[in-house]
């Protein structure tokens, strides 16, 4: 069923410019006035094509349109809110390709069964609450345990009733379906046009520390140094070795170091750094951290200390919900391969309590985050006619 | 000759209560309180030994023995400040050992041709003027090049006429002589009693500029990364590698280093540190940056910025006094090598107008500028003789 690509891009532009700022980029931050501004402008859209709408406490928009029948919705969405400087579609497009498939069907007067709900998000990239707030809200999830939300909803005049009160009811919700970017390049590298997500990566971070002996730089001889920062270098090698070696989509990164002393003139003592491991797989990334701590064992010279950081499982979507968007596009003739996602998404929170599926499309140059993010409206306009595709397949009973 | 071992011991001591806190290292910073209180108590300590005794206007402490000639001086000399919580024998000991010199000659009531003078320095440690301040103001080079010194003096109560009047014609001197702790562990783990050192290394620093790519660290699988850091332990190894190949006194070390954006969820982009090296060859500082070109050449996804920050070059000892130097402690029957030195000195900067000569003894796990300084009574009293002879010997007409 084909959409309407014009009006898509006319929304999804319309909104885009709601912070945009000097550079081309976007800034909508969670809970900003501009944000504010746009969930206003997109509740206004949202009715004009026929959904009864509602921003709840905490921000999220969500659109209502009925079904034929009592039965738990079909869910669709993405989030509403940017980084700094972020740009047109991480986010922004997964809502309107969901508007897209609801106007479609609207102007082809098509019923469902299920009623489907349209969701715009907030605060899915990171802030004070950590990322996910708003779909980890909604859903129901995680939140309470947080000991300092109370004081940190304050600094946004939130409370924990207006938390409550933007909670569902898991029950009413059949799925929930996300179309992202893919901000990443395989789909691009590869001219792939869909990738269909069979799971989100889990995450666990470590910090790495590594002690040796800080000392004169200009008396130690180099056969006489502990040098931990040598160290770590030899180290940080192999362990991009390894991982290069565990193969896709595993990845590991070292984004931050520090050593002390921190001086020209003084061999490093001290070299601490985050490894970062995701993946589908739990077992390569307790895989990596054996080989790390073995090989560390072997190196009598310094001292080693592992503290995990964060630990957060990874998550399946839907096996038949990803058959069936593979489906329609094997049907469509649509270049897709099934691929698990590196990024966490709201669909990841949505998860706990929902089947969840997820559809991709390609990110040129794989970047996002950034004014420079792009992928061509033809792309778009595939990925959103397999979102429409798969809303109809669903919506069995 | 035999000095008296347990003299000298009593006066280290008695100047090393001055700055002492409660972990047992030693604050006497140039231009403090505790510096200012200790420059007077060698002043009448130099007194009660007979010198004529002066402290320049910039802190140096000056004490003059007579000589039966109209001669230029022999002169010896260290530094009396330390580093903040620093020991007891880095700077101070070349002082008393010059003193326990001078004493030993009284005792035997020797008379020298050449007048002896003995001085103790201000600022060897950094400072705001940098390293070897007294000692540069002292012999009369590099002060007046620093644009914003004089600014600087002000801080310190101190003018520009008091550097002028801090300057002694350098005619006036034959030639000068330290003694100094190694600051370094070759000697100890050697078994050497004595360094006689040919030369104090050159040091010049390059900062060095790796780009790669940022990106996120979940999205981009491992073969698209261009990370900064990755290439950044590639070339540290490399470096390590190469600098152990050139062998002794050759040493590298990068101190610093900082990632952009340093986030723990970003693939670093980018890659700054600042690479010294020492020797008393240039054309090996020369071999390794030439190799680090060449390989860095080949890194065809990254861009690299090499930035000179400094560039000293080495200095020789005077080959006369090093021979000298050499010759006693061979008829001494005790153990020495011939060495260059790592660190610089006070004696480096008056090696600009003057002959030099440096003995080193043995720093107990080559460490130094902490409280856990440490050399034996037996290393010192085997040193100061050898200086008194070096002294003897190079009073010759």
């Amino acid at each position: 069923m084909n959409i309407d690509i014009e009006r898509l891009k006319k929304n999804i532009i319309k909104i885009g410019s709601i912070g945009r700022d000097d550079t081309g980029g976007i800034s909508r931050l969670a809970f900003s006035e501009e944000y504010n501004k746009a969930a206003e402008e997109l509740k206004r859209l949202f009715e004009d094509n026929g959904l009864k709408t509602k921003i709840d406490p905490i921000g999220n928009v969500i659109g209502s349109r009925e079904g034929d029948k009592d039965l738990p919705s079909i869910m669709i969405g993405s989030h509403l809110d940017t980084v700094k400087n972020g740009g047109l579609y991480d986010g922004a497009l997964g809502i309107f390709a969901g508007l897209e498939c609801i106007s479609t069907l609207n102007d082809k007067d098509i019923k469902t069964n299920h009623p489907i709900k349209l969701v715009a998000f907030n605060a899915e990239e990171g802030s004070e609450m950590g990322g996910t707030f708003g779909s980890r809200v909604f859903i129901g999830t995680q939140y309470l345990k947080e000991e300092k939300l109370e004081n940190k909803l304050t600094n946004y005049g939130l409370s924990m009733n207006d938390l409550k009160e933007s909670t569902i009811n898991s029950e009413d919700v059949k799925l929930f379906l996300e179309l992202h970017i893919e901000q990443g390049g395989y789909l691009e590298q590869n001219n792939i046009k869909i990738g269909v997500v069979n799971g989100i990566a889990g995450i666990t971070r470590y910090s790495i520390n590594i002690k040796g002996e800080a000392n004169h730089a200009g008396t130690t001889p180099m056969d006489l140094r502990k040098d931990a920062l040598t160290m770590a270098a030899d180290l940080l090698l192999k362990i991009d070795h390894i991982s290069k070696s565990i193969g896709s989509p595993f990845v590991s990164t070292v984004g931050q170091l520090s050593i002390k002393p921190g001086a020209v003139n003084v061999i490093p003592g001290e070299v601490e750094f985050v490894l970062e491991m995701r993946d589908m797989d739990r077992k390569n990334i307790d895989y990596l951290m054996d080989e790390i701590i073995k090989y560390t064992n072997t190196m009598d010279e310094f001292q080693f200390k592992f503290d995990l950081l964060i630990d957060k499982p990874n998550v399946n979507t839907d096996p038949h919900i990803t058959n069936v968007i593979a489906e329609i596009c094997r049907n469509k003739r649509i270049e897709f391969d099934i691929m698990a996602s590196g990024a966490g998404h709201d669909a990841k929170e949505m998860a706990a309590k929902v089947p969840i599926g997820m559809i991709f499309v390609p990110s040129k140059g794989g970047i996002s985050h950034s004014p420079l993010e792009f992928t061509s409206w033809e792309d778009i306009e595939n990925g959103t006619e397999v979102l429409l595709e798969t809303i109809l397949n669903l919506d069995d009973l």
